[in-house]
């Protein structure tokens, strides 16, 4: 089955659990924004709420959730499309991770708060370890911000289990 | 009496009341980062711990909060740059404040989790409303991400004096 036909099935839910703890990301942080990415055709995308705090000055929302959005959906879609490339199928759990070398983000105008946001992306450019990760932020479907991830496969290094030795 | 002369106050605790309740460092935001950049000679500097939850994967700090840091911290930078070169003292609550037109950000290595990490910026170019502003973060001196920030003085509009018409 692929991700696109498991609707109620994010991206995220794909990770497996030892990398699955990231305040933007992880299903396991209790604490954290835990955005959810789905396919939607060759496009992923990731509709987030803000909440009241997600302040910049009143009214709009504070770029480094911004930020965080880009960079988790980024990740998200990287991962995603690398593994529809290699054409693995993703079971449950086990979705290579991630991580970002880059990020570049253009904030057009300021992005309005107290309205659902939908964040758009598409894998652009894909090597064996990297891909290129295009994104617009939208409020009310008006494009806010502009980003562009270079993401890069996770070394092995970094995972606790690594690290524990274990 | 130049900001540098009170060690004790932020450059953040001179925005005004209107424009500090941003998630990242507005003192007004009991539920955000509150971060503070002073400055040290040409450079400003901001230190700041990250709690456990703002995990990437465990034992690394998320990207999200190293592109808050470096978004706010620059655009503080600007603030108080923009306002040195304009010859002004900053009395209590009256300095410019300045938001974010685009933010880049090199990722050198993992951020561990755990440690204080000190972010360095320094204004490099500036017109009469624009600064650049160029940012190191790093743990235990050494650096784990370069930022470049292009940041703008915030158009009257934003502000919520503005828009209720008031």
């Amino acid at each position: 089955m692929r991700i696109e036909d498991a609707p109620g099935r994010s991206i995220q839910d794909d990770y497996p659990d030892d990398v699955s703890h990231c305040y933007g990301c992880g299903r396991l942080n209790p604490e954290g924004l835990r955005i959810e990415s789905r396919w939607d055709g060759d496009d992923t995308v990731c509709v987030f709420t803000p909440r009241a705090c997600h302040t910049a000055v009143p009214g709009y929302v504070y770029g480094g959730l911004i930020a965080s959005l880009i960079d988790c959906h980024a990740t998200g879609t990287a991962a995603a499309a690398a593994s529809r490339a290699r054409g693995l199928e993703p079971p449950s759990n086990t979705l290579p991770r991630f991580v970002t070398a880059s990020l570049h983000i253009d904030f057009l105008r300021p992005t309005p708060l107290g309205v659902a946001l939908e964040v758009r992306a598409r894998a652009e450019e894909m090597t064996k370890r990297k891909v290129v990760v295009s994104v617009t932020l939208s409020a009310g479907g008006v494009p806010c911000a502009r980003g562009r991830v270079v993401a890069v496969e996770m070394p092995a290094s970094m995972t606790r289990s690594s690290a524990d030795g274990g």
